[in-house]
C-alpha cells in the first residue's frame, strides 16, 4: 500500500510529517496512506508558490489561458480514470463522478476565457487631458481548502480561475480522497503550468492552520461545514486575508399544487438520493403545500424509491454509493432514528440496508421522513445523507417562512407552473441560488456559486465572474502627461 | 449653545445619553455640544431603518434614483451653507471645502444611475430549455462610520449608493465635526427618502459598538486610522457582517529626474500642504531619484511654500487652516521635533507659527523637511499634517522598493514624461491608486476608491463600481417551464 | 399668428424659405405657421454644429453629464408647459402628453450617467510588456429626424445621448408639431450647452436630403413609417453615414384562455385607444386563442368601450384626443370601412363620433373590430388610429405564426399565467419587444428600443446602452514602451 | 490535377458551374482548379444552412462552445499542414503562414467563450413588480466573403464567433487561394458541427451576388478592397441585411525625433515588408519628424534591408514570399515606376528581383523610397506589395495631418518615448487602431478590428466584442404576472 504525497514546485515530495489511512467506503476496507503535511512542508510549498508569483503575474493572460486549454483537454482524455480514482475513495458511483468532473471542467472553460474576464474599465477625460482606468491586478499566493464530497470539482472551482488570473496557488484537499485531487494537479502541471505555479498539500488542521498563518498567503477559499467555515473566515480575516468560506446547507423544495407532480418526483429522487445526499445542494427538505399535494408526493415518492439502488461505487447500475466514513454512516442513522422518536414518520427506511458482497461498506438506503416539523433534530442540522424529509405547509407563505428562518441559505427550488409565484418565490426568498422547477439550481460556470445567510461568508461567490473579482485586486491609475512643449513639431525639425 | 442631537426615522430626536464638546479649531473655541448615543438610541435608528427597509427594497430602482436626482439639486442649492458648517468644525478653507463637498456630490450623481448598475446577468439557454440569471439584491440595514477630515464627503461615498441600491441606512459621522453631515441628511430626507430609510446618529464608541453587534446591520463602511479599521473589520467580520474598513496612509511621490519641476512642485504644494495635509490621500513625502532632482525640488520647494498662508477657515485667500484639535496639533509638531532630533533638515518650519487674531487656533504652518531616511519615526507614521518629506533615492528602483515596504498602500504618485517609467511604476507599485503625473490620485465617482495593503481591510472598494457590489448580494435564479401541454393550441381551444 | 422658426448656433433664426401651416387638431383650426428649412439653411445648422464639436468633444463626460442634470431639472420645472404644446398641436390628452414627456426626461437621467457609459476595455499585457484598450470616441456631427407622434419624447431619445457621448447635433422635428420640440431644445440651451451643440431646424424633405446629404453629417437617427425610414437608411448608408431609422408596427396580444381577462381588457384599453393609436408601440391586433376566449373578451371590451372619451385635448377627463390631421382622419374610417366590406364584424364603431364645440376636429371614436382576417387591408398596413382588430385563432402555434408572418416586429404581448408559454413565446417570437402580460412592452430608458423585421433598419437599437454605440466609434490602441535604459536608476542618479 | 469542390451540407459536392485555374505563385505554375459556384449551388448552400438553423440556435451555448475547443485543438494539431495548403496558393513564408493561423485560432479561442458573451442585462422592477431583459438572439444564415491575404485568418475572424452565437453560416473564401480555407472547414465540422451549420461555396461575383440578393442570408461580413466593400455594403444594406465591409488601407508610422532608432527600422522591417505587404494593416508609409530622423531613418532602414530574403515559400529561411498573381506583381511594379517618375527617391530597388530556380515567380524585392510626397499615386493608392515610402514632415501636427487627409483610416503607429507625445496621438488620430510604438496594431482577439474613414462600413467592427453584437440581435422582454390569488396558500391547501 502507497503513501500518498504532496505536489511541491513541479515535483511529488515526501515531507515530513504523520499519516492517515485512506478508505474505500464501498468496501470499509483500508486502501493506502496520506502524508499529513507539517508546518513545515507547507511553509516549502507556500514558498514555492511565492516563488513563483512575479513570472508568472507576468505572463500574458491570454499564454495563461492557453495552459487552460490544454488542462481542459488532458482532463477529457483522462476523464474515466479520474472518475474511477473518485469513486474508489469517495464511494459515488461512475455516473455520478463523471457528473462531477465534468462541472469541474466547465469551471476550466471559464478560466479560459481569462482575457476577457480580466478587462479593466477606461475613462477618456475624467478631467481635463486626464485619462484613468482600473485594472484587476493578481493577488499572489492564494490557498484552497476543499471538501471530501466533491473531491475533483471543488478544487477545479478554485485554481483554474485563481491561476488564470495570475496568482499561484496552494491546495489541501481533503484528507479522505485526496487522490484525484492530486493527479488532476499533475495533469494541469502537464498543460504547461511552470513549477510552483500550482502546489497540493496533503494534511489536516496542521497545514490549514499554517495556511491560515503565513502572511505570504494573500487570499483563501474554503468549502466545507458550517463550523470550520467560520473559523477559517474569522482566522483569515483577523491575519488581513481576503477570504471566502462556503458552510453548510439545508436545501428545501417547495412543491406547489399545481406542480406537475411526476415531474416533481423524478427530479427530487436525484435531487436527495444522489451521490448519497452528501452534496451542499442535495434537496433534503420537501415542503408541500396542503394536504393533498402532500399526499400524492409522500404516493408517488415511495413507488419511485422502490426502484432505488445502493450499491458499489464501480457498478454503474447502482443509483448511489455508501456514505463517507463508518462514523458518518453512524450520524446519518442516527438522524433517522432521532425522526421517528421525534415524531415524524419513516415512510421508506434506508437504516437496514445491506450490500451484498459489500457487506463492510458504508451503506445507508434511501430513506423518506413524512410529518417533520421545524422543532425535530432531523431538520434543524444537515444530515449530509440520502435522508428527504418532508414537511407539510398550508400556505406558499408558510413554506417560505419555514426556509428564511432556517439557519442556511444555499439552495432552494420551487416546483410550479405560475409564473406568478415563481416570481415572487424567487424574489423574496432568502437563498442564494434559487430553481424554479429545478430542484439543483447550481449555477452554470459562468455564474456564481454562493449561498446566503451562514451558508457563505465572504462578500463574493465562488467560482463564475465573482472569481475574478476574489482572485484579483483594483488598482486605479491616473494618468496626466503635462505639454512641455516636446510633441510641437518646431522642436524636432530643429533640434538642438 | 445648542445640542446636536439624532436624526432617526425621519425625525430629529435627542435620545438619551451623554454629550461632549465640539470645537472651532480656528478660534480654538467651543462651538456646541453633541450627543453621543446610548445603545438604546442607537438601536432606535437601527429598528427605523429595518422597518423601512421592506417598502424601499421594493420601490424601483429608477424611482430610487430620482430620489438621488433632487438631492443633487438640494446639495447644489445649499452648497455654501454647506462649506461654512465643514469650514467651522474642521478648520478648511471655504474653496477646500466647497471641493469637498463637490466630490460627495459627484457620488451622489454616480447614484442618480442606479438602475443601470444595478443590471444583472442572463443566460438563456444554460441548458435545453433552462435558463439562469443574477440578481444583485439589496442587503438590508447598512451602516457608515465617518471620520473628521471629511465631514460632508465621506458619509456621501457611503449612503447614496447603500440607498440607491435599495438598502436603509446608520450613518454615524465623527463626533468632532458632525453638524454637516447631520444638515446633508436632513437634505436627503428633503429630497423624498420615507422616513427610515438614511438615519444618523451621533456617537462615539458606544455607538460604534452598537451598529458592530446588532444582528440587523448586514453590512458596515468605514474610514478613519488603520487602527480602528482593523477593529472594525475584525468585529465586523466576527459578527458575521459584511465590511469595508478604510485606514491611513502614507502616500509617495517618486520625482524623476526628467520630470517637469516647475509641474512638480505646483501640484505637490497642493497636494501635501491643501487641508492641512489631514487627506488620507495626501502627499506626504516626496522620493527624489539623484541628489541634483533632490536639490532642484527642495530649492523651488522652499521658494513656493514663502507664500503659504495658514488661517482661518472663513477667509477665502488662506491656503489652509488649523488642524482638527489641540491635540492633534501637538502631536504633529512632536513629529517636526522627531525628525530634527533623528538628523532630518528642517528646511522650511511651521512649528513656530501664529495666526494674527487667532492665537488659540490650532495651527502648523507648512513644513519642508529635507534628507528623511526610513527608520525616522517621521517617515514610519501618518503625521496627518501639513508637514512634506524629501527623501533621497539612488534610483526608480530604491525609490519604488521604499513604497512597497511601507505599511500603507493607498496612494502613490510618479513625476516623469518617461512612457515606459510610468507603465513600469503603475504596473508594479504595490499601491491600490497610482498617480502618473498626478498627485493625489482620488479615483472619480464613476471609479472606485480603494487602498493596499494596511490601507484597506476588505475585498471591495469604496464608492463606485465596486459599491454596488459591496451594498448588494448576488441572488442566481435557475429557471424550467417543464411542458404539459399547456402551451398546445388544441387544449386551449377545445377546454375540458 | 407667429412662424416658428429655427434655432441655429444657439440663436432663433428665420433662414430663408417656405413656410406651411400648423393645425390645432382638436378643433381644427389653423395655430401658425412654420418655416421649412431651405438646403443653405440646413447646411448653417450643419456648420454650426460643425464647429462646435472639437471643443465640445474635449469636455470631460462628467461635465457634459452635467449639463444634462440641469436639463432634467429644466424639463420637470417646465413639464405643464410642454404638455400643452404637446396637447395643442397633437391633440394628445395632457396626462398623455405628461406621461411622453415623462418617458422623454427619463432618457435624459439615462444620458447623466455617461461617463459609466462611456468606459472602454482595458487589457494588461496583450503580450508581453503591450497594453491595449478601446475607447468609444464621438462620431461628430450628428442627426436626428422625428416623427409628429411622440414630438418632445423622440427627439430625447437621440439628442442627450448624442450629446452627452460627445457628439454635436441638428434635429428636424415633424413639421406638424414641431413646437414642444422647439421649447425643449431652448431648455437644453439654458442647461448649459454651448452654442452650436444642439441646432433645431423645421422643415421638410429639402431639409431631410440636405442632411443625407452633407458629408459632415456623420449619422442620422430617424423614427417614422416604413417607407420613408427605408429610403433614410439607404441614402444614409451610401453616402456613408451610419444610420438607424425606426419604421411602422402592427403590434398583437396573444389572449390565452387562462389569461386573467379583466387585466386583459383594462390593459388593452389603454394600450389600443391611447393617444388615439398613434404609438408605434399601439396594440392594434388582438389574437384571441380559442372561440370561447374570443367570445368573452369581446363582449368584456364591449362594455369596457362604452365609458372610453375622445375629445378635446385640454380636458383631462378625456381618454384620447383627435388624429393628427384631416387626412389621416380620413384614412382611419377608410380602413373600417374596409374592414366591415371585407367582412369583419364592427362590434363598436367609432366612426360617427362627434365632439360637441369641436365638431371641425379630426376625431374618430374608438372601434373595436372581430373576426379580422390576415388577408383584409386593415390587417396588412398600419392604421395608426383607435382602432383594434380581433383576430380568432385555434391554438398558440396558430397565433405566434401569424404574427412572425407579418411584415413589422416592433412589439407584441402575451396574456397568460403559464410559465412555459410566456418562456416559449419570447424565445421563439420574432419581434424585437415582447411584453409578458405587459401590452406596450416599450423598454425603460436604460434598455434600448428596437423592433426587428421591417420596423426597425439598421444594426443598432435607439436610447440606452445601444445609443452609446450607435453614437461613438471604437478606438483600439495597442501600447508598448520600448525599455532604453531610461527608467533604471544609475541613469538618473548620475546624469551626464 | 483536381478541382476544389464544395462544401454543403455536411459534405463536399462539384456543383455546377464555370471553374477557373489555382496557381502557386511561388513558381508562377498552375497547381489546380477551382469550381466556381453557380446560383443555384450558392442557395443550396443557403438552403442546407437555412434548415439547420432552428436546432443549432436551440443549442445550449456552453454545448455550442465545446465544438469551438474541439476545433481549436483540431487546428493546433493540422497547423504544420494548414501553413503549407496557405503558402502553396498564397505564397507567405512557413513561419508567416504559421502565425496568420496562430491569430485565426486566438479567434476560436474567443469564440469558446461565447456563454459569458452572450449574457444579456436584466433588470428587476423596472416598474413595480415588472421585470425587463434583453436576450442576444442569433440571427439566422449569416455569409462570409474572405480575401486572398489572408486565406486562413479571415474566414475565422468571423465563423468561429457567428456560429457560436447560434447562427449558421455560408463562407465564400478567395478564389485565389481558397483551399486552406475549406480544410479548415472539414476540421470544424470534425469537431463537431451538425451538417448545414457551416458550408463553404467558391465562386466569384456570381456567388456574391447570390449570397447578397438571397432573402434568407441575414447578415453579410466582408473584408476586401474598398471599392468592392462599398459595393457589398450598399448592396447588403439595400436588401435588408446586416453588413460589416472592410475595405483598404494606407497605414503611416510617425517616427519622432524622441524614438529609439533601431527599434523604429526593426519594427517597420517586418511591418513593411512581412507577407510581401499584402496586409490591410501593413505599414506602409513612414513619416519622418524633421530631417535628421528622416536621415537616420533612411540611413538604417538601407543597411537593415541589405539582409531581407525574398524567396519560395517552402523555406524558412525567407523573410518573404512572391506576391499573389503576376498581375499583382505587374502593379506594383508600375507603383514603384510612377514614384520615381514622379520625384521621389527609390533607395533600395526591389523590381529587378529574381530568385533562382523559381524565376517563373510572382516576386518584387523589398523597397524603400524616400522624398514621397501625397501628390504621388503611390501615395495615394494602396499598393500591397513590399514598398516602403518615406514622407518628410516637419512637425507632429503636419505628420498626423496627412494621416487624417487620407481616404483610409485603418490603422497607425507612432514611435516616441514622449507619454503626451502618444496620448495626443492616439485620442485625436482619425484612425480606428492605433499604436504606440507598436507598427502592426492588430487588436487581439478579445478587442475587435475596425478601420475608420472609407477603411470600414457599418456600425460594429469585427471579431472580439463587436462581433457578439454584430452576429445577434436584441430582444428585450418585459414581464408582469399579475396576482390573482394563486400564490395565496389557502386556494392551494383546500383547493375546490
Amino acid at each position: 500500500m502507497t503513501t500518498l504525497n504532496h505536489l511541491i514546485n513541479g515535483a511529488r515530495v515526501d515531507g515530513e510529517g504523520r499519516t492517515q489511512d485512506l478508505y474505500n467506503p464501498s468496501t470499509g476496507e483500508v486502501s493506502g496512506q496520506v502524508s499529513l503535511a507539517s508546518q513545515a512542508t507547507v511553509e516549502s510549498a507556500i514558498e514555492a508558490a511565492h516563488n513563483a508569483f512575479p513570472a508568472w503575474r507576468n505572463t500574458p493572460p491570454a499564454k495563461r489561458a492557453r495552459v487552460m486549454f490544454r488542462f481542459k483537454q488532458l482532463l477529457e482524455e483522462n476523464a474515466e480514470k479520474i472518475a474511477h480514482l473518485i469513486g474508489q475513495e469517495h464511494g459515488k458511483i461512475s455516473h455520478d463522478a463523471a457528473g462531477e468532473l465534468q462541472r469541474g471542467i466547465e469551471n476550466v472553460e471559464y478560466a479560459c476565457g481569462v482575457p476577457e474576464l480580466l478587462k479593466g474599465e477606461y475613462s477618456k477625460n475624467t478631467g481635463p487631458g486626464i485619462d484613468s482606468w482600473s485594472e484587476f491586478q493578481p493577488l499572489g499566493v492564494v490557498a484552497g481548502i476543499t471538501p471530501f464530497n466533491f473531491p475533483a470539482m471543488v478544487p477545479l472551482w478554485m485554481y483554474p480561475m485563481a491561476i488564470a488570473c495570475g496568482n499561484t496557488f496552494v491546495l489541501k484537499p481533503s484528507e479522505r480522497d485526496p487522490t484525484s485531487a492530486l493527479y488532476i494537479a499533475e495533469l494541469a502541471l502537464a498543460a504547461g503550468l511552470p513549477p510552483g505555479v500550482l502546489n497540493v498539500v496533503n494534511g489536516d488542521k496542521e497545514a490549514v492552520d499554517t495556511l491560515l498563518n503565513d502572511p505570504r498567503v494573500q487570499a483563501v477559499s474554503f468549502v466545507g461545514s458550517t463550523p470550520i467555515a467560520e473559523y477559517i473566515y474569522s482566522r483569515a480575516s483577523a491575519n488581513g486575508k481576503r477570504c471566502q468560506a462556503l458552510g453548510g446547507a439545508k436545501n428545501h423544495a417547495i412543491v406547489m399544487p399545481d406542480a406537475d407532480m411526476d415531474n416533481v418526483v423524478n427530479s427530487l429522487t436525484g435531487a436527495a438520493f444522489g451521490s448519497s445526499g452528501e452534496r451542499c445542494m442535495a434537496l433534503s427538505v420537501a415542503v408541500a403545500v396542503g394536504d393533498k399535494a402532500a399526499d400524492t408526493l409522500i404516493e408517488k415518492m415511495q413507488a419511485q424509491m422502490q426502484s432505488l439502488k445502493v450499491g458499489v461505487f464501480s457498478d454503474a447500475g447502482n443509483d448511489f454509493g455508501p456514505v463517507i466514513t463508518k462514523q458518518h454512516q453512524e450520524k446519518v442513522l442516527g438522524y433517522i432514528d432521532s425522526a421517528e422518536q421525534q415524531g415524524a414518520t419513516v415512510v421508506v427506511d434506508g437504516r437496514g440496508v445491506s450490500v451484498p458482497g459489500y457487506e463492510n461498506g458504508f451503506y445507508v438506503g434511501g430513506t423518506l421522513i413524512d410529518r417533520v416539523t421545524p422543532e425535530m433534530t432531523c431538520y434543524k442540522e444537515e444530515i449530509f445523507g440520502p435522508v428527504l424529509l418532508v414537511v407539510r405547509a398550508d400556505s406558499m407563505e408558510q413554506a417560505m417562512q419555514l426556509i428564511d428562518e432556517h439557519e442556511y441559505g444555499n439552495g432552494t427550488c420551487i416546483y410550479t407552473r405560475d409564473g406568478e409565484a415563481a416570481r415572487y418565490f424567487s424574489d423574496n426568498i432568502q437563498v442564494g441560488m434559487v430553481g424554479i422547477n429545478v430542484p439543483l439550481p447550481v449555477p452554470v460556470s459562468y455564474h456564481s456559486f454562493g449561498g446566503w445567510k451562514r451558508s457563505l461568508f465572504g462578500d463574493l461567490s465562488a467560482y463564475g465572474p465573482d472569481a475574478v473579482r476574489f482572485y484579483t485586486k483594483r488598482k486605479t491609475i491616473t494618468q496626466r502627461w503635462p505639454s512641455a512643449g516636446i510633441r510641437e513639431g518646431a522642436q524636432f525639425a530643429f533640434p538642438a
